[in-house]
């Protein structure tokens, strides 16, 4: 059965951004950080018309994922960073470029009705009648594959809210953001994780 | 040579304490689920006194953790939850009992001058010169072995400032606490990591 599966890359202090998000910046200060293990791989770089990157089980873990997902969920602001009418968005045509990554369908949440964009190999379908719905029209348009949710957090924790996220997958990111925007934001307890056992981490600190 | 080496639990959104600390509740609400892992093994429950526990290879972890110290360095508040002059602290004897589970010297700082405390097996020793005598202390009185730093939050980031730890072990626990004491605070960027690989987490909701 189809599941809706978030994927996401947090800082170790669990953001998703850094401080201080603008149009030049729009994961915040140092936010970049948090993908610099997904960019060194060859998987992503392949998807990204890159050539190169390294090969390896993070790298056959991105690979699998993408071939397992059959549509996608985001937030209006992970799609372009605006908000409020599309008309007044000067970034409406959204961060991903001509020729998006995630060549699947995309459903961006959005209190502002707007007809679908076409780029080439991906649809993005704007869902104005709340996560319910995007989650529905995800799922038909998946079919046999999986949904996944991409973020941003304010998406991430309604879904997880409402009880609709069948698996977490956390990419814990070794890096520090010291503020910014909060993955997991007020959820705290009343949202409970399986397993029970820790993941232990060891790192140090670059000198 | 001998080691300062961080080990903690923190909640997947990056806490050590939740919110609402107390003298009833010293880890918060919701904290002592942070724990929760390491207390189900059967070697965190033999030097507690307490029978049988998981073994495997969470077990082995905390068992060759513990062989490794020979010191502690922790904060005045995670001895005894308290702050100002120790005469006024209604839990000057601290948190750990009569048989604490240190079974080695572990120095307390504080900014308040007091004797040592003699415990079964456990000396506290009171350190009020700052981290860099507390940390000297400790490796002259861990001889071949590692010092640990056990915490809390205000600690670790001062001695993560100056640049003096050598290894963090962070266990993170499948736990969301929306709120509380932050392990990393506004550390940011300026504390950065190796390895640069990202840690992947697969959790489920529990329903």
């Amino acid at each position: 059965m189809t599941q809706l599966t978030l994927d996401i890359s947090m800082s170790l202090d669990g953001f998703v951004a850094g401080p201080n998000i603008s149009h030049e910046q729009p994961l915040g200060e140092n936010g970049e950080l948090l993908h610099d293990w997904i960019t060194r791989l060859a998987s992503w770089r392949a998807r990204h018309g890159q050539e190169g990157g390294e090969t390896g089980p993070a790298n056959d873990l991105v690979e699998e994922v993408a071939r397992s997902i059959g549509a996608y969920i985001m937030g209006r602001r992970m799609f372009s960073g605006g908000a409020g009418p599309w008309a007044d968005d000067p970034n409406a045509d959204g961060w991903w470029g001509d020729e998006p990554p995630f060549r699947a369908p995309v459903y961006v949440l959005t209190h502002h009705e707007r007809e679908p964009l076409v780029k080439q190999g991906t649809t993005f379908t704007f869902v104005s009648e709340g996560i319910e719905s995007a989650l529905q029209q995800a799922k038909a348009a998946a079919g046999e594959r999986d949904v996944q949710l991409s973020g941003g957090a304010d998406v991430v924790q309604q879904y997880l809210r409402a009880g609709l996220v069948d698996t977490l997958q956390i990419h814990v990111a070794p890096v520090l953001l010291g503020g910014g925007t909060s993955l997991f934001g007020e959820l705290g307890a009343s949202v409970a994780l399986q397993p029970a056992d820790a993941t232990h981490l060891t790192l140090t600190p670059a000198r």
